[in-house]
């Protein structure tokens, strides 16, 4: 990529971000209703501060920061940086206004232009790397955006739409039956995970690796709400019998009975979107379900979920994996889309809707190093206690994801577009 | 007061409370700092809840909720009311956004004034009683604003100003030395304390009743910055000898070393005023510290507190006591105002600069009832755990104090504009 | 009381509180079920630290401590005295054992008797003082004692005894109703409360002082469980109008739904006593109750708690209240006793029984000052945020009350024998 | 095994139960200093349910329970058999006192002799094969045991000896260097893990299964004293470079600068065992580390922590592993043993001394089905959040350990013998 080109997708990405906010009202971009949310705000300035520090302060002359105090109010997690405002505490600060974090972006989208334009040969490749990483970077913000003004509007007494529109069909007396999932036979043996190829991956990709799987079936549909519905009907938020202990005291301690947004109106369930309350669609996949919530479901139904090399072997060994994507960002839905009612015995949906659950824990590849600089904390230091998924969600942009992207999370969180598919 | 008096009144004291807004960004009006603290916008919300649930609900013809939620939305405390937010949870709502609440609060105006010039004239001694306690109600909620406002701004890293202005001079390396306070003697004996004139009041203002005091001295000025100071610099923070029990566990747990606000770079006091950070005033009173603080620096001072019988008798037996009033709200200032050097004899700033800790409990006085209905819970509900407070301070509206008012709180809060004078 | 006299009361109080841990198991002796309890082999040692710290350390000659560990272990809450285990963790600590504790004391049994015996006459005085204080000191902590076991016991599953007897008989299904509790009439005026005469005092009771009351009227009886349980049927736990706000928020937090120590089985209530589980006895006085419970039984009622002073000045014009006592500690049964169906309208059982939930905050009296040395903090910095209690109970040493005691705790706090008298 | 071998099995094997608490004091039995930590005599009656619960209830004829409410004391975890004292609660409980637990397990010991003598052909495998299960399970509460009791005293301010005795030799000030380890290696390539003989095993040790490794060093000797306290010394618990991320928020919350158990007095570092407060020992391999701290070495240090797979291979698949073993609970020491200074390139306490932290997370083999039953609950439904620790410890009963052997922990625990070894 030359520095136009690099330069011309800089711009694009970054408007992206901009144009998610402008359904919000001011006061929407202030609040954090809980610690894993932050501020739409925030989001704005932090992806601004990533750019300015790991770009502008080393490699642009003359660099001077837009405002004193900004590292400390923007950084996320890097101790390599410095002092920052608590987590919990983001929702706290009035100030900046977005009015002020709009210029602070401004501004550094004219020291990306200089630097990008001005560069000397020796720094354009670690500029030109880095450039990428902040790209990347701010793309997982776009679905963070998404994700936490879900929870901030869904959360509302009001329970105010981010986008009208009437496209999202109710199945809730539905008489389609889906079809029966089919299960998809993948051949055992020793294959490579990891990423392999030239383009952009993040370190906890790497290094790309061997692994001996058994024989395998995958069912060729994510689980749906209607699925999900015959297992709370059958009592399963009330037997302990389907939990792993740590997940039945999480369901205890914050009384979880349904999926996230999910309420239940006079004996009818709906279901917020962001497109606003609506009745429960029963042939979408299940989504914002906990791992603990993902595996209670799967041990109940006498099936498993599949590890992540098992996951990503299939989605790479079967070549219509990707083809037969669901919903991305950019289409606009910020919903997972309808399971269709003939689908073909191929894999569906695996990239795209949902991010998918697996049975396994976010640990380092063999041989994984990160780096020993602040951007060596990017991914590193998190490899403990949490779970990975696959695949990228309806609010994920489509080109970043890939079938070897590890994302993780703790195994009680459900505010991010996550589902599952099942294995045997 | 007849019909449009009231009214005028009524607009008056309404332009009040937005005015007071004015100079926030929106962003401003959302947050919640501490559960002490309300969101500027819900304020503004609440008070219009107070005329809409209190009058034009039980008294305007053919009265219709200008929001079905907002009851459950802006009720504070009101159980017979129903159900209502969190108290912790104000600051996590976006919506109703400031516009929608500012549309509220014309809509309940528009329903007042049909009201007032409505009304029957059965109804009309109830509607003007009801509409003078909103008012009431109002003003508190103005200076709950600016102590609120001062919270948010006040801890807030770029540490805004409320307003622009070089109204406090700083005394910090002032050599003028104020003379030493005077004590006004008050002869013991029988007195009558509680509100005993036509007008308002509320209802724990009441029964007027005698007590009996012993000969007293009060100071004739509040304590200043430098005299706390000194406090500090002996170490008062440090030895638990001057400390109730439970304002020492309370100190160590928040880690305080100094009143609320004060900030101490480079060795060097400065204070955080609703006009931006300034160095401190040595010749200010001593504003924003809690009940503990003052009575360990009495403790350490070997003075005391006055009770509020003492304080309420010598407000009303110097006839001389209001006339030397120091700031209200309608000052502008929001500051209280430095201390004179060449005080007179008499008793100085007895009403407004800083509410004035008592060494008393707020409990009912001899005879109380509270109505049986939810203005009942106005007060009466609270009773226990809180100490009094006298005199207003420079956020308090001028009309709003009076020398039998009770103001209470928590012996741990420190943000309100709180502060006292010594007696022996 | 010469030397001899004195040392033969120290015995004679050491010995009591060594008979009432007697009946329990050594594993009774460790646990600390709540902060607020102590587990009883550490009251065992406290008291003996007491004499040790105040009376051994500083007046005997050659003085060792029996143990350089144990003032770190055993020390209240002195901060003169230095570090101390944390409180909520005494129950934590499996050494020393109930044998080396009870070694301890035996060692300052003897160092007292040296002392006493030893001391020279300049120290006599300050020596016969500091016993006399130690003794009260172990009086109150036999009441604490009998306080704890009952919570220790009564939270037990298992429901085990402390003594073994039939005298507690059950009027659950009684018929012979009480008559309606009288009212007797106390003249208003100006009394001197606080204690006057020679004896034995806590520095809190004075200087004594004038008081004005106006005409009263209090009851002749305490308030009886069959009266309670009319508060509970009238569905009194469920109605927040006759609650203080921080009440109803307590019993909602703790989910309160009967006094402590009342069980519910199969629709019949049973009380847990020192002597095992019992039916509820409906004519004994009610106990076990918060200030939050007794100040919402009264509202309901219409009627109020008397105030300090007025229960005082009742206790002394009236020359019968201390010939009509309840039970004390001597009595043995630590249940108090049933109120009588035919009653003199006279004051009953205003001491012993129950202690008394007054309407009075704890406050210093007017003039109160407490020394400057480590026993200034017995009682002076505790004069916050509780209520004061008056009377004493059936665990109370008989010669440890008086009217002018002062007892106070915290409104939500129910494990002590506390009860309730109206007055209007 | 015959009957009566089973029998004698049994015997003996409850029997070094009841000896380890032999040294304790009553009061020892009773207290729970954190929720992990068990009162040891739960520990008694907990076992002593095990077999009543899963043995005596469902086969022995004309079965009743030795005490109604001793299922609701005893039971742990198994929500099929029901409701259960809170974890948190297990020390507040003063009754059943130690003497009733012994009778308790006496009264089972003599059911379990008539059941074994008694039990028809039919049951009898079934019989047998729950005895075998109940002793393993004994043998781990001979373990925790042990690792409680040293908890309990070693966190007493008078740090009392379990044992007294002298075989704790310090190395403090030694100058006899150890050599550097050395790197075992191990070839990479398809191996089987998990159970495969016909010995008793856990569930969580099947299915076995084939995995593939990668060549692989593993040092032949533990991480000792001496190279951890070069890791504190370097600044290792002040540095977040060297710490996952939920490992730091841990290490600040507590703050935590050494292992548990030590201790820095006047600079020199003492380490309480279970012999009483002993110099720290340079030479003995490092004990009560949490996987964050184990972790946090191995980053500092340039290597990683092996995986499970990998350690249990090396432990197979070299013949000398497990006569190379370190000490075992028969030994009686209960502290592991110091290193040799000049070791055999040999796998050198892979077994005995300390548990080893692996870098794989708690999580079921391929296959892994757990029963539907009670003792399904055994082991399954832990499998998230933990860490895989292999090879035994000091306090270990060495029939109970095998190179499949898992045992899990949570990340931050370091109450338990937990140690390391490092590989690259």
């Amino acid at each position: 990529m030359n520095r136009s080109e690099l330069f011309e997708r800089y711009q694009s990405t970054r408007r992206i971000t901009e144009q998610l906010i402008s359904p919000l009202e001011v006061e929407d971009t202030v609040v954090q209703p809980i610690m894993d949310v932050s501020p739409p705000k925030w989001h704005l300035g932090h992806t601004s501060w990533f750019f300015e520090t790991f770009l502008l302060a080393p490699y642009l002359t003359n660099f001077r920061p837009f405002h004193p105090k900004y590292s400390f109010i923007f950084n996320s997690y890097y101790d390599h940086v410095g002092q920052r405002v608590e987590r919990a505490k983001r929702g706290l600060l009035s100030r900046p206004t977005l009015k002020d974090i709009l210029d602070y972006r401004k501004s550094t989208d004219q020291g990306i232009c200089h630097l990008i334009s001005g560069v000397s040969e020796d720094d354009w490749q670690d500029v030109a790397k880095l450039t990428e990483l902040g790209l990347n970077h701010e793309q997982q913000h776009q679905e963070l955006l998404l994700t936490d003004i879900k929870y901030i509007l869904g959360h509302n007494p009001l329970f105010p739409a981010y986008i009208e529109s009437n496209t999202i069909p109710s199945n809730h007396d539905s008489n389609d039956a889906l079809t029966q999932p089919k299960f998809i036979e993948i051949p055992g043996g020793i294959y490579t995970i990891g990423h392999q190829s030239e383009g952009f991956h993040y370190d906890n990709e790497s290094p790309s690796h061997e692994v001996l799987i058994s024989d395998l079936k995958l069912q060729n549909r994510l689980v749906t709400n209607k699925e999900y519905l015959e297992f709370i009907h059958d009592g399963g938020y009330q037997d302990f019998r389907h939990w792993l202990s740590d997940g039945w005291d999480t369901l205890k301690k914050n009384k979880w009975s349904s999926p996230l947004y999910w309420h239940n109106f006079d004996g009818k369930w709906f279901e917020y979107t962001l497109h606003g309350l609506q009745p429960l669609a029963l042939n979408a996949p299940i989504c914002h379900i906990s791992f603990y919530e993902a595996e209670a479901f799967a041990s109940w139904a006498g099936k498993r979920l599949p590890t992540e090399a098992e996951w990503e072997i299939s989605a790479k060994i079967l070549p219509d994996a990707f083809s037969n994507s669901g919903r991305f960002l950019e289409n606009g839905h910020y919903h997972p889309q309808m399971i269709s009612s003939d689908l073909t015995p191929q894999l569906h949906q695996m990239f795209g809707d949902v991010w998918e659950w697996s049975a396994s824990s976010y640990l380092p590849y063999p041989g994984y190093r990160h780096s020993a600089d602040a951007l060596g904390e990017y991914n590193g230091k998190f490899m403990v206690n949490q779970m990975v998924l696959k695949g990228g969600s309806c609010v994920t942009p489509k080109d970043h994801i890939r079938a070897s992207y590890r994302n993780f999370f703790h195994p009680d969180k459900r505010w991010q577009f996550s589902g599952m598919r099942l294995a045997e």
